[in-house]
């Protein structure tokens, strides 16, 4: 679906809510809808007229050339540049994305819708919730290519690092970072995902362990939690190694996590509930006895955010659709020994869901 | 100034203005006011009781090494559990950031806040703006320290590349930033300070223009703008060269551009007025008739943010003090034929500003 057909989306949405026009403030969710991936703008998609970008003269000339097919509105304050365009319009109930809007930037918006309407009645302003993210949440064609690149590139990037030896006793966590970085980049990332998580030894069992000069040592578990971003789109995958020979308890938590993980991907389907889906993997891990270690989420969507909608937890809320890429990264993390994880990265469809992330799942000696 | 001391500075102003406790949730602010880094966290600063960070339990072995000396309360939802705190204690007027909170965390925040109360009365919340923003705003050594090393890393980064001859005709934008990018993460830092913009040719003349694969040809202006992440603390640095052979226009207007960076930097001095700072630089640009070719402001804070405050523009109010890390980066843009821009990143002090990004600004042909 291209942005229009995004857009069109929406829009139907906002005339079934009543709403003559939407004023999208949230900026991904302005690349979503219009392809813009400047630092400033914002979008007005109206029910009974033309759409208008709002950004700055930073982005006269990218803005003309990404989003051709909507008219662009130059001011440095784009906000009030919309709402008094929308207020021109005649638009009397005006969408808003009160989860993104500060306190502040709604009564600025209040101000200049006011002002605009002079004498008349300013236009009611009503949220739209996260409207524009649930539709993210089902990626289409383009989205889900964007993801496979991704996950292609961190693949890659990892197998010839392992290929090259890279990940040896020695080396420190950072080393290791920083050649997963820059491998990625290499390969045609735009960034790593987020920031790379490479924990060796006792660190391995802090959930989000940032990389430090820990060095790698004979026999220690090594998790790498990294991902490529690859037309703005977030790969997401963790990986746990271990370096030169696995002790039989590392091999007992890798092989109940990997049995979790495998649980978790079986139960990816169309209409199940994210509860389940949680409850599938945690409930291997509970039944062996290691509940208490395992206090994080199953997973969550990725996409434009490497976190997006829908998150899949035991406190979450509503059902799997096709289309939806998500995670499954349960983990086993044992304060002061070491932590297991393993995610991939995987999107629902109406058979088995496809899997993006394609390295091995296999215990990894290196 | 260690954290505790940048809390106490907050807990004075608080008090000053009648609150009984502000609640932080901008995460660079918490960062500020703590060293906590982590991804989830927020801050209760009391003004007669002690200080409390939210975070998360994947955090907890990580708020207790980084913030010794603040409680953590651990619990997913950081914001509503801090709210319960602040009522538990007996908190009347509670400061709140309404620059950052969304309507939606308002609203939230106002439902917890009154649930906690019971038959009381739940604390009233006010404004406190961007009260931590004015205190990031002046540096301490630490903190000056941090960005001497970021812009150390880019200034290195840059000389090496150019020793090397990577910056040659026949190469791409993308392989000059990505290999920009790779040095500086090996020469140190975390991040780079923002997407690396490599612009060459034409394409220079696109103020913010995405390095693509545009190949670098001789005679062509190549503009690297770009800058290191350290300890959390960004460097800014752009300098503009010319492959091969500077044509008179090229040197005219790199001549052109220096001497208005020149009077900007010199305009730098504790109690200038932003906009006369601004004006000093642009008067140049504009006497030489070239005043529509520089359409941005002059520059920005530079810290935690690659943009912070004081903005540096036309637009802009206050006055600069001693301490205030900025940029100064005047340009003038040729559509279609190319575009210089010089930026340094300074300090300023009683005296002459420390310049922190060192790299000759002499017109370079490589």
């Amino acid at each position: 679906m291209d942005h229009a057909g995004r857009r069109e989306r929406l829009r139907a949405t906002a005339a079934a809510a009543g709403l003559d026009a939407v004023l999208v403030t949230n900026l991904l969710n302005v690349r979503y809808l219009t392809g813009f991936t400047g630092s400033n703008g914002a979008l007005l998609v109206r029910t009974g007229g033309a759409d208008l970008l709002g950004t700055d003269g930073r982005y006269t000339t990218q803005a003309a050339v990404q989003v051709p097919d909507v008219e662009a509105v130059i001011d440095r304050s784009t906000v009030p540049a919309l709402a008094r365009a929308a207020v021109r319009g005649g638009a009397s109930v005006l969408g808003y994305e009160s989860h993104h809007l500060t306190v502040d930037g709604l009564h600025q918006l209040e101000g200049v819708l006011a002002e605009a309407s002079g004498a008349a009645a300013a236009p009611r302003l009503e949220s739209v919730r996260r409207a524009v993210e649930a539709l993210r949440a089902v990626k289409d064609e383009a989205e889900v290519a964007a993801l496979r690149q991704a996950c292609a590139v961190a693949d890659q990037a990892l197998a010839e690092l392992a290929a090259e030896g890279a990940l040896r006793p020695g080396r420190t966590e950072l080393d290791v970072g920083r050649e997963l970085d820059h491998r990625m980049l290499v390969l045609g990332a735009q960034a790593p995902s987020f920031e790379t998580i490479v924990a060796t030894g006792a660190n391995s069992a802090i959930p989000h362990h940032r990389p430090d000069a820990t060095v790698l040592r004979h026999g220690d578990l090594l998790k790498l939690d990294f991902g490529a971003t690859v037309d703005g789109y977030h790969s997401d995958m963790t990986r746990t190694v271990v370096l030169g020979h696995a002790a039989d308890w590392q091999r007992e938590v890798y092989t109940l996590v990997a049995e979790s993980q495998a649980a978790g991907r079986a139960a990816l389907a169309v209409g199940a509930e994210v509860t389940a889906v949680d409850a599938a993997a945690r409930d291997v891990i509970v039944d062996a006895g290691h509940g208490e270690h395992f206090l994080h989420g199953l997973g969550h969507g990725v996409g434009l955010e490497i976190h997006e909608a829908p998150g899949i937890s035991a406190l979450g809320a509503g059902k799997l659709a096709a289309g939806m890429a998500v995670t499954v990264e349960p983990g086993v993390y044992l304060a002061g020994h070491g932590g297991v994880r393993i995610e991939d990265t995987l999107v629902v469809t109406d058979g088995a869901p496809e899997l993006l992330t394609l390295t091995s799942k296999d215990l990894l000696v290196l």
